[in-house]
């Protein structure tokens, strides 16, 4: 594990990092925040949307203000392996391959070899985190954003006490019903939507609901709301299972960074209050 | 002029435009912050450094959040002209032409057909937007980081009353004294030293100190502070000749946006406190 780069940031220290993957089978980085302190500090896994890296968040969303106020760790991965051998889409798209892994272990060729996002996000990384950082795995959270609000409601939904805490911005909470979606798990999990079920947060929560308040903050000028994103969707099911769901609709907000970094002090106390225990 | 992208932040708006610049005699771009509300606004400068467009700022600082609760607009210029025609550094530097206006009207060739930075900055920019957005220019203040610093300092020390306040991140204080200075105005202004001064702050300080009280944070571990920043040049001529300034050291913080983001909020406090009348 290498330190990449290192900066003083409200008192406390990004940093970003590269390590050999043994699930992506690639090298892979990640950034770690780590508010001023000894520790050992609850910590929030952060998962980007689709085209980013592991800098979109560090650079942009503002978060390490209220992270080092509330004394938080965030870990920020990439969005997919990288590097030599690791398959991409041969159309050049944005939405499949690279920046795309949508936090599943592809099980299809080409993506198999490399595309284990979801291992990688909820079992190699917490594990690698605890082992070298001043972190709580008592206390771990997850939030994301768009294709990472999905992967952020999947690994909690699975793992419940493994990252108690949930929350996400303009997440994608039903890609077995959604072109984004479809796309995607067609290639990296095959074409029976049988196997999509575990990684499709409304499809979870109408069988697994947990015991966390779950927030949903989404922008209502975000272009991708109606046709990818549809969080009343996961907001029905929730409240059917008994899910505690909050989901805000904010007027005007679009899906970018600026919506993002408009509401992240919210999502981080949210975690804090959740956490506190 | 013309819009390129609109986002909402923080319940304000943060909007790049394009304008075609007389001075530069080139398309240009800026950002504009508004922050919530009716306006006229008070509106800040911002400078950026060396390499950055008018997207670094707009990106990283994570000013949005104080500009939208002390009620201030932000502009945010690229950093030199752009395009067709624009002359280049021949050798690729990064700290000449391109991304390295430095606030200054060159005079000389091949440079002084485009970079006319300062009177960009100073006249047709300040007249655009008061002509073009809901600002108050009786309430104008300017600020910026590295390069940007310095041109932010010497904007306010000629213009006093048009820029009525002034804070610097890790500012370049004595372009005449320093090599990135040296280097660019002996290529923008010609060999001849003498030709310097209307653009270093130090040299103009000692002659003309403002009636403003100017804040300047600068980081300790920041890698260019001895050789290029040096903002102790400035702090002693400004004692000297009754400049009231600030001038407070980080330990630890190094050149980047995590530095100046650590303290965004302070120097835009600092700002509305000085232009609340």
């Amino acid at each position: 594990m290498e330190e990449i780069s290192r900066a003083k940031s409200f008192g406390g220290v990004q940093s970003v990092w590269r390590a050999q993957s043994v699930k992506l089978r690639s090298p892979t980085r990640f950034g770690v925040f780590l508010p001023p302190g000894e520790g050992p500090f609850p910590a929030l896994f952060w998962l980007s949307g689709l085209t980013c890296t592991e800098d979109n968040f560090i650079a942009k969303a503002g978060a390490q203000r209220a992270a080092a106020e509330h004394g938080f760790a965030i870990i920020a991965p990439d969005t997919s392996p990288r590097g030599e051998g690791v398959a991409t889409d041969p159309a050049g798209a944005w939405d499949l391959g690279l920046g795309a892994g949508f936090y599943v272990d592809a099980t299809e060729a080409p993506w198999a070899a490399h595309y284990q996002m979801y291992s990688f996000v909820t079992e190699e990384l917490p594990t690698l985190i605890a082992g070298s950082f001043p972190v709580d795995p008592a206390r771990f959270g997850i939030f994301g954003h768009s294709m990472g609000g999905h992967g952020a409601l999947v690994a909690h939904l699975r793992h419940p006490t493994k990252f108690r805490s949930c929350s996400a911005f303009a997440p994608i909470v039903a890609p077995s019903q959604v072109p984004w979606g479809r796309n995607a798990f067609s290639a990296y999990l095959g074409e029976n939507p049988a196997h999509w079920a575990e990684y499709d947060a409304t499809a979870l929560v109408r069988r697994a609901p947990s015991a966390a308040h779950v927030l949903i903050d989404q922008g209502a000028a975000d272009q991708f709301l109606e046709r990818e994103l549809r969080p009343d969707l996961f907001a029905q099911e929730a409240v059917i299972a008994g899910q505690q769901v909050t989901l805000r609709r904010h007027e005007g907000y679009d899906h970018s960074y600026f919506f993002i970094a408009s509401f992240i002090d919210d999502h981080i106390a949210w975690h804090a209050a959740a956490l506190r225990d």
